[in-house]
């Protein structure tokens, strides 16, 4: 297969959502700036308000034959709720960055706006994926190792169904494959390990379903949470309940621990003065610690690729949302997903179909 | 009340199974000399193997008047199911101990065996405290803040209903309040805060019943996986599925951090000269990130009191456990804790009665 690092061959049209970020338009024009000083080459339409737009862009150096400025006039407030934005929001900015996709106008969105409403229009415009239920939103972990593991769902769904688990799967090793080039993604279940516990019958379920009906995904059966940093699984599959409270708690652990080692640094003068001998790892330490190098996660099972910025990113956050986008719009790996997912159900129907005869 | 710190009036029974851990009978006895020199003072009787137990004594200094020894030939291995343990365990040391605090010859039980197999055998023989359901696993976090936290459940059920997560927060109340003094431990229920969900309805009905039902409780209402490190609350509530996995999430991100420090430290022969000059400092935050110091975990519940040590827990993760036991000794909370449930069975129970007059 093809690496994603590879340059596409077709210039890459994106649809940049400039509302909605806690740091405003300036810092999402900001990291706009910053992803083509870093690699970013596709041609990025700006859906949002022209004046604040045209301000963000006067002060900055950007090539601006690669830029256009879609005009709307409303904004996605964070607190509306999904049902209010599909009701109130078709002249927002991130309903027409949406339908850029679904035009075939941009081969993918990004946006820092409000998940449900991104996720509910997503939904209604570009439609699922045939064989997939819900979408889910990734996030991507460092690992001990130095490498990547993505895990899903994280927050779109409050509990996930044995099938839905099955699809998760699915969609993670598709994503996994396109972000990293890696051909053979292992897949994990994100279960309990003690010996008493068995966890829930639905992931027991799940984990039957894709050793019987995909046995060409390297599926590793039950994980559990120290593995997501381990770096021996790519891809962790769970409820987003489940997934949202992992990822926070890895989060606050990382903050404390953060926090843990500034003391430890600048408690005595001797530290400090080691601290300041020491200054180039620290700061490899911090760059390696920092958020904003995973931000961009896509929204997977919709037809049309969907990135979501975290609202609170900075402009290297938003840079970096904007280098994934490219990567994933040059490897789409939907139809692999709806294939995939069309074998499966195909095959776990037979095998149900042979039970009932055999008996 | 009486601070957990002063000394209790009558000498402290013990009893530790010795057996199960997996650094062997000597890392117990080794952490037992460890627990006297920091601090216990317990009188504490030894369930196991004499024979080992005897020369694990004989190479120590010990104060022996405190020390008495039980022999019992049998084992729980860590592969047994709790049925099994039920059927096949009447000879083993984890029985014995557990029959120890039973027949009022100890006040409490440490273990470092089969979680599964302790639990089954702590419920059979103590039994629950009146209006419990089940018995929950705690663990202690360390926060942001310098204090802790305490969540449960982590691991002795996948599943809670709304009831149950509300006796888990009463039961953490009482154990948080006889674990560090504190008057009105604040408690919150862990859930998920994007505000496009709103958690599991059971949650919310937890919530709800809690508000109504236990005004006195310092109730938070819901938190997320990045507070339990906040040290904004005292007491996390979830079930054990969910606590399970955030708990190992917490431990993959320490030690991965942990490694990424290391790496930092040994990088460049500047980073290494950096290092031994800042040795204190970092042999602190190494204590502060070390699990042996929040070893010794109840299982609450039970009518009796049930220390569970981590089986991997090295001699100073044995002592901690032994001082846990100690301080939750001289502060039996189980009386409180079927108070506070009568209570709010009572006040549920009317408030329901009540809306079914009005209806």
């Amino acid at each position: 297969m093809t690496s994603p690092l590879t340059s596409p061959t077709k210039p890459l049209r994106l649809a940049l959502d400039v509302m909605g970020a806690d740091g405003g338009v300036d810092t999402v024009i900001e990291g706009l700036s910053r992803a083509y000083k870093n690699g970013v080459t596709a041609h990025v339409t700006l859906h949002g308000r022209e004046g604040e737009i045209k301000t963000a862009l006067a002060s900055r150096e950007l090539p601006n034959d690669h830029i256009s400025v879609r005009h709307t006039e409303d904004v996605i407030t964070m607190d509306e709720k999904p049902t209010g934005a599909l009701r109130r929001g078709r002249g927002s900015s991130m309903w027409s960055a949406i339908t850029a996709v679904k035009e075939g106008e941009a081969d993918g969105v990004i946006s820092s706006g409000n998940t449900g409403a991104l996720m509910a229009m997503s939904k209604l415009q570009l439609r699922m994926i045939p064989g997939i239920d819900r979408p889910a939103i990734t996030a991507v972990w460092p690992t001990k190792t130095g490498g990547r593991t993505a895990m899903l769902d994280v927050g779109a769904n409050v509990e996930a169904t044995a099938t839905q688990l099955v699809q998760f799967a699915i969609m993670g090793e598709a994503y996994f494959r396109a972000l990293t080039g890696k051909d053979k993604p292992v897949v994990g279940l994100l279960n309990v390990g003690a010996e008493e516990l068995k966890g829930h019958e639905l992931i027991r379920t799940a984990a039957d379903t894709l050793r019987a009906a995909d046995p060409e995904m390297a599926f590793a059966g039950f994980v559990e949470g120290d593995d997501i940093t381990a770096g021996e699984v790519d891809v962790v599959v769970t409820d987003g309940f489940t997934g949202n409270i992992s990822l926070k708690t890895a989060e606050g652990t990382a903050h404390m621990l953060a926090d843990w080692i500034k003391e430890a640094l600048t408690g005595s003068l001797r530290s400090k003065l080691a601290a300041s001998l020491m200054m180039p790892a620290l700061r490899e330490l911090k760059d390696r610690m920092n958020p904003s190098n995973s931000n961009g996660a896509p929204l997977l099972g919709l037809n049309g690729l969907v990135i979501k910025s975290h609202g609170g990113a900075d402009a290297d956050g938003v840079a970096a949302a904007l280098k994934v986008a490219q990567n994933l719009a040059a490897h789409p790996f939907g139809d692999e997903i709806a294939r995939t997912v069309a074998k499966v159900e195909a095959r776990t129907a037979s095998s149900t179909e042979g039970a009932a005869a055999a008996e």
